[in-house]
């Protein structure tokens, strides 16, 4: 066995770790902002026999223009979008790199506002595209005059806005982005993979589609519709964003099995929305819990909520998955984020958190069951 | 609707189209080199109880490593390989892409011998990586000199030759890859999409693997296993390769469904590569046909078969076509390439060709039954 430093790897991967959390197995698993509840039995029964039909052609390539998937997307998207505004690959990391591919890349840069998704770093990295950075306030919201003025001065190539902001879970408003088109010279985009859990009031950016051909809204399947293993995302945008998307993309990118599960999928949606309200519940319940704890807690719109700050948050993370609890150490210094799960991996999430204060002698109190929390 | 031109596409893209074949709806399809075989009865009813037990877990991201699917992959290359070397992603395409990636890019250049798979400019177009090219001898083999002295000139980053090539089936000996592998300076790239229809004696590059940490060997299910819409690409390198391709892969590339149905399609190698025999006798049946009928014909050890040549093949495409006979016009000038399929798909083929021939007033003669050969 050879090691990397002997191959001629590009000077700039040198050094580089493969990027992700750690994959433990352990009881209570709130740390990538997964769906905890499995996909409905009816659902899971269809899916096979779906798929034990579609065996009969695994032999031929897929659609190659995945047709009729991206056309069960659009219906389930509404505002009047068709297939031909829709684009699909396998998860929304492909997709944001096709659009880098096309539109970014080498001399181009990409505008983001962190602290935000950790992956934003690799698609530039592996697209060769410059990144340009506004940081967020303290709230963890846009400032509107300071993102105005930077893509006045840098003009970069894309803007890349996740809202919700993962890992702070903070909502941009409309008016924001709308500024932001107005001001950009390149593409928009919009990355909506939490926008199912948004708050009443929380406008989608896909509202903002008529008139403003580069824009685009990327989406996925992962959370609302508890299909992270089946790796599905998406895009919203005018059909020549989806023509672009179409000439880098490299052909039969996306199987023939990910097409027919995700349209099985797209069939249970009332179901499987159903399962996002109650998240949100867990979400919003969890917020209030951790502020009457006496924690910071960043307002969220998505499947998780940022909380802190802790002086050492290690030990706090290193103390709950003591307790079979995993969440995730990721966000600015002093932060930790938690998934919202059943109410069941919330209670240990809670007890966890209370022995784990005590250990560590932190000023955290347990609150009384607010009037909208069931005893305990 | 906005126009492609009025975005801010990267300039190269500017007037290019999505590749691919045409996916037309005929009764013959010998166009993409596909298994015609469908998958056996028993696989299908397996991966469909698979897929439905794979679904109660969906709501959770696959295993980022693919640890058992390369396990499974590893023995059945044998070699003594074990999953450290081997990698998988969606098709060769993806592979192959995260491959340039890692040791290809801007300021690097890939070496590959004309004509050969039509989808290198792209993996290079994606990755910004410059292309030099050393043309095959009129035989469609590699000249080793020439070869050799473009590599000490040129001293690409990476090299990649396909064995056996497409379109032309030509494998190339384990001897002029060594030749290579010694004046190379960087990774040398084995495709071999198509081993597995190799005639007897032709040797894998597999065989080389030991003692050479920059040798890659490109693998896919798509054609031996009939899985062309699984998209299931893999290779097989040292483990530091594997590492290198695990530092530019977006984190869960690869979908739990793809992991899962590509280990049900393993447990059948055993039946489906008693199909890739049945498919290269009729790969030896249509070239011997085709050479009887006064055609020039490639040598193939793929199961598809290069012919000609046609003062106008576009003529003779669409004839065949016009028949429901789907071949596709590729490789250099007056070459049509057709797929070996089920003997029932054979004959329409010969009648077709015969029946063009006839048409377009070309010196084809419909040959007797070879002594193998049953009567039509």
């Amino acid at each position: 066995m050879s090691r990397l430093a002997d191959l001629p790897l590009r000077p700039e991967l040198a050094g580089q770790e493969p990027y992700g959390a750690p994959q433990l197995d352990v009881p209570v698993r709130l740390n990538v902002n997964e769906n905890p509840y499995p996909a409905p039995a009816a659902m899971r029964t269809e899916l096979g026999a779906a798929i034990a039909e579609e065996a009969a052609g695994l032999n031929r390539y897929p659609d190659r223009e995945a047709a009729d998937l991206r056309a069960d997307l659009a219906a389930y998207l509404g505002h009047g979008l068709t297939a031909a505004n829709v684009w699909v690959a396998n998860g929304s990391n492909e997709v944001m790199t096709q659009l880098l591919q096309a539109f970014g890349g080498p001399g181009r840069s990409l505008l983001t506002f962190p602290p935000t998704y950790s992956m934003y770093p690799e698609y530039a990295r592996n697209t060769h595209t410059a990144m340009l950075h506004v940081p967020r306030r303290d709230d963890f919201s846009i400032d509107p005059d300071a993102a105005v003025a930077e893509i006045a001065e840098r003009r970069p190539d894309v803007v890349l806005i996740a809202s919700p902001n993962n890992p702070t879970g903070t909502a941009t408003p409309s008016e924001l982005i709308e500024a932001v088109l107005a001001a950009a010279p390149g593409l928009v985009i919009i990355d909506e993979a939490y926008a199912e859990f948004a708050r009443p009031g929380t406008r989608s950016a896909l509202e903002l589609l008529p008139g403003h051909p580069r824009l685009v809204v990327s989406r996925t399947m992962s959370k609302a519709f508890g299909f992270a293993g089946g790796r599905l995302g998406y895009l919203a945008a005018d059909p020549a964003v989806v023509d672009a998307c179409r000439i880098v993309r490299l052909p039969y990118h996306l199987s023939a099995l990910s097409q027919r599960a995700a349209r099985v999928a797209l069939r249970h949606s009332a179901e499987l929305l159903g399962q996002v309200a109650a998240l949100r519940a867990e979400r919003d319940g969890l917020a209030d819990w951790l502020t009457r704890a006496g924690l910071r807690v960043a307002e969220s719109d998505a499947n998780f909520v940022l909380f802190g700050t802790f002086t050492d948050r290690h030990a706090v993370w290193q103390g709950l998955l003591d307790r079979g609890v995993l969440v995730r150490e990721t966000g600015p210094a002093g932060w930790l984020r938690v998934s919202a799960g059943t109410p069941q991996e919330m209670a240990a999430f809670r007890d966890a958190l209370l022995e784990v204060a005590r250990e560590l002698d932190l000023p955290i109190t347990d609150p009384r069951p607010s009037a909208e929390e069931a005893p305990r």
